[in-house]
């Protein structure tokens, strides 16, 4: 059976069960641990599930924050400082991962005891155990009229990788290395491969590669 | 062992290899095939990845298009009609969804075997096997100066849902759903639950619910 929900049920309906639902309606999201430092030198940590691939070329992410929350912390620091870092989430430390969306006072790191690491000089902090670090630059914000949302834009000036999931055509084996995905505001899943598929042509059946 | 890529190298890299590359490091990303039509009523139906949630009040999602490509059918549509669906793919035709990027000169609906749907009269098809379907119109679209690249923001108008995956708290169970996941560019995945995890609070340690 089709549940059908019309306009005006989604907005008249209880605001818990509006955000669970809205929040799981685009599919499993990725999730990411982003690392800054104030310019006081405190560090900070925190969950995002609204990161994405924007091009290849130059190599540059997205990142939306929502106004007037909890992680404006982490938007502060990348304004003030000009640097960020993410970090791919395992399932070794993904409910340290998502304790980190609490509202400490100090440092996240501490807090969880998700453990942070510097690397090469890079301002921001890194975490330790994840298999995927990039260290990146702001590039630019534009704040969305709809919401208000602020859409942040990083380019990726550094990777580090676990080899054994880097495959010899640059693509990753997330499944091997364990990264996390969520759906929704609360729910974790990590992936199960079906296949890769050859390149799409007209004349030609898609196969498994 | 890791292996460190500074800036220099990925980008003196070979294309394909940083294509592969920079779509994998965000991790797993949403799957969705959009269904438009044009003002000359011809169906088009093409697979994103870049789809996301920007909010639950009002519900909205962004779709982020790249400049140039064969997908801007679906962009054309959506300027000129106003109105588009989203709909999950699940692993029973997570193949022709794929098979939807060929450069096809008619209908991907057709060309493909993936059967469409029009549901109450609205103006853009749906994918008839799919277990979420959106029914979406545009509300803005922006252009982000570092690669051109087209942010559309769309108003979630309407939602058909299987009713065996959603959950009395609004959540869906995209495991049961069979909602399929990518990696990269061409690599598919379903989810395997880890768990639900309680709020997060300082003083209270992350339980499973």
């Amino acid at each position: 059976m089709i549940r059908h929900f019309v306009s005006e049920e989604i907005m008249a309906s209880d605001s818990f069960y509006r955000r669970n639902l809205i929040n799981c309606l685009s599919g499993y999201k990725s999730l990411n641990l982003i690392g800054t430092q104030s310019l006081q030198g405190i560090t900070n940590l925190a969950l995002f599930s609204q990161v994405f691939h924007i091009g290849a070329n130059p190599p540059t992410v997205g990142i939306l924050f929502r106004p007037n929350t909890v992680v404006r912390h982490t938007l502060d620091n990348i304004l003030d400082s000009g640097f960020f870092t993410l970090n791919n989430v395992t399932s070794e430390f993904y409910k340290e991962a998502h304790w980190t969306s609490a509202n400490w006072e100090g440092s996240e790191f501490e807090a969880t005891g998700i453990e942070s690491e510097h690397l090469n000089g890079f301002f921001a902090p890194f975490v330790k155990n994840s298999p995927v670090k990039l260290a990146c630059s702001l590039v630019e914000t534009q704040t969305l009229k709809v919401n208000q949302t602020i859409l942040m834009i990083g380019n990726i000036d550094s990777i580090y990788i676990d080899e054994k999931g880097l495959r010899k055509d640059g693509s990753l084996d997330l499944n091997l290395l364990d990264t996390v995905t969520v759906s929704g505001l609360d729910e974790y899943h990590v992936g199960q491969k079906l296949s890769r598929l050859s390149y799409a042509k007209p004349d030609k059946a898609i196969e498994e590669i």
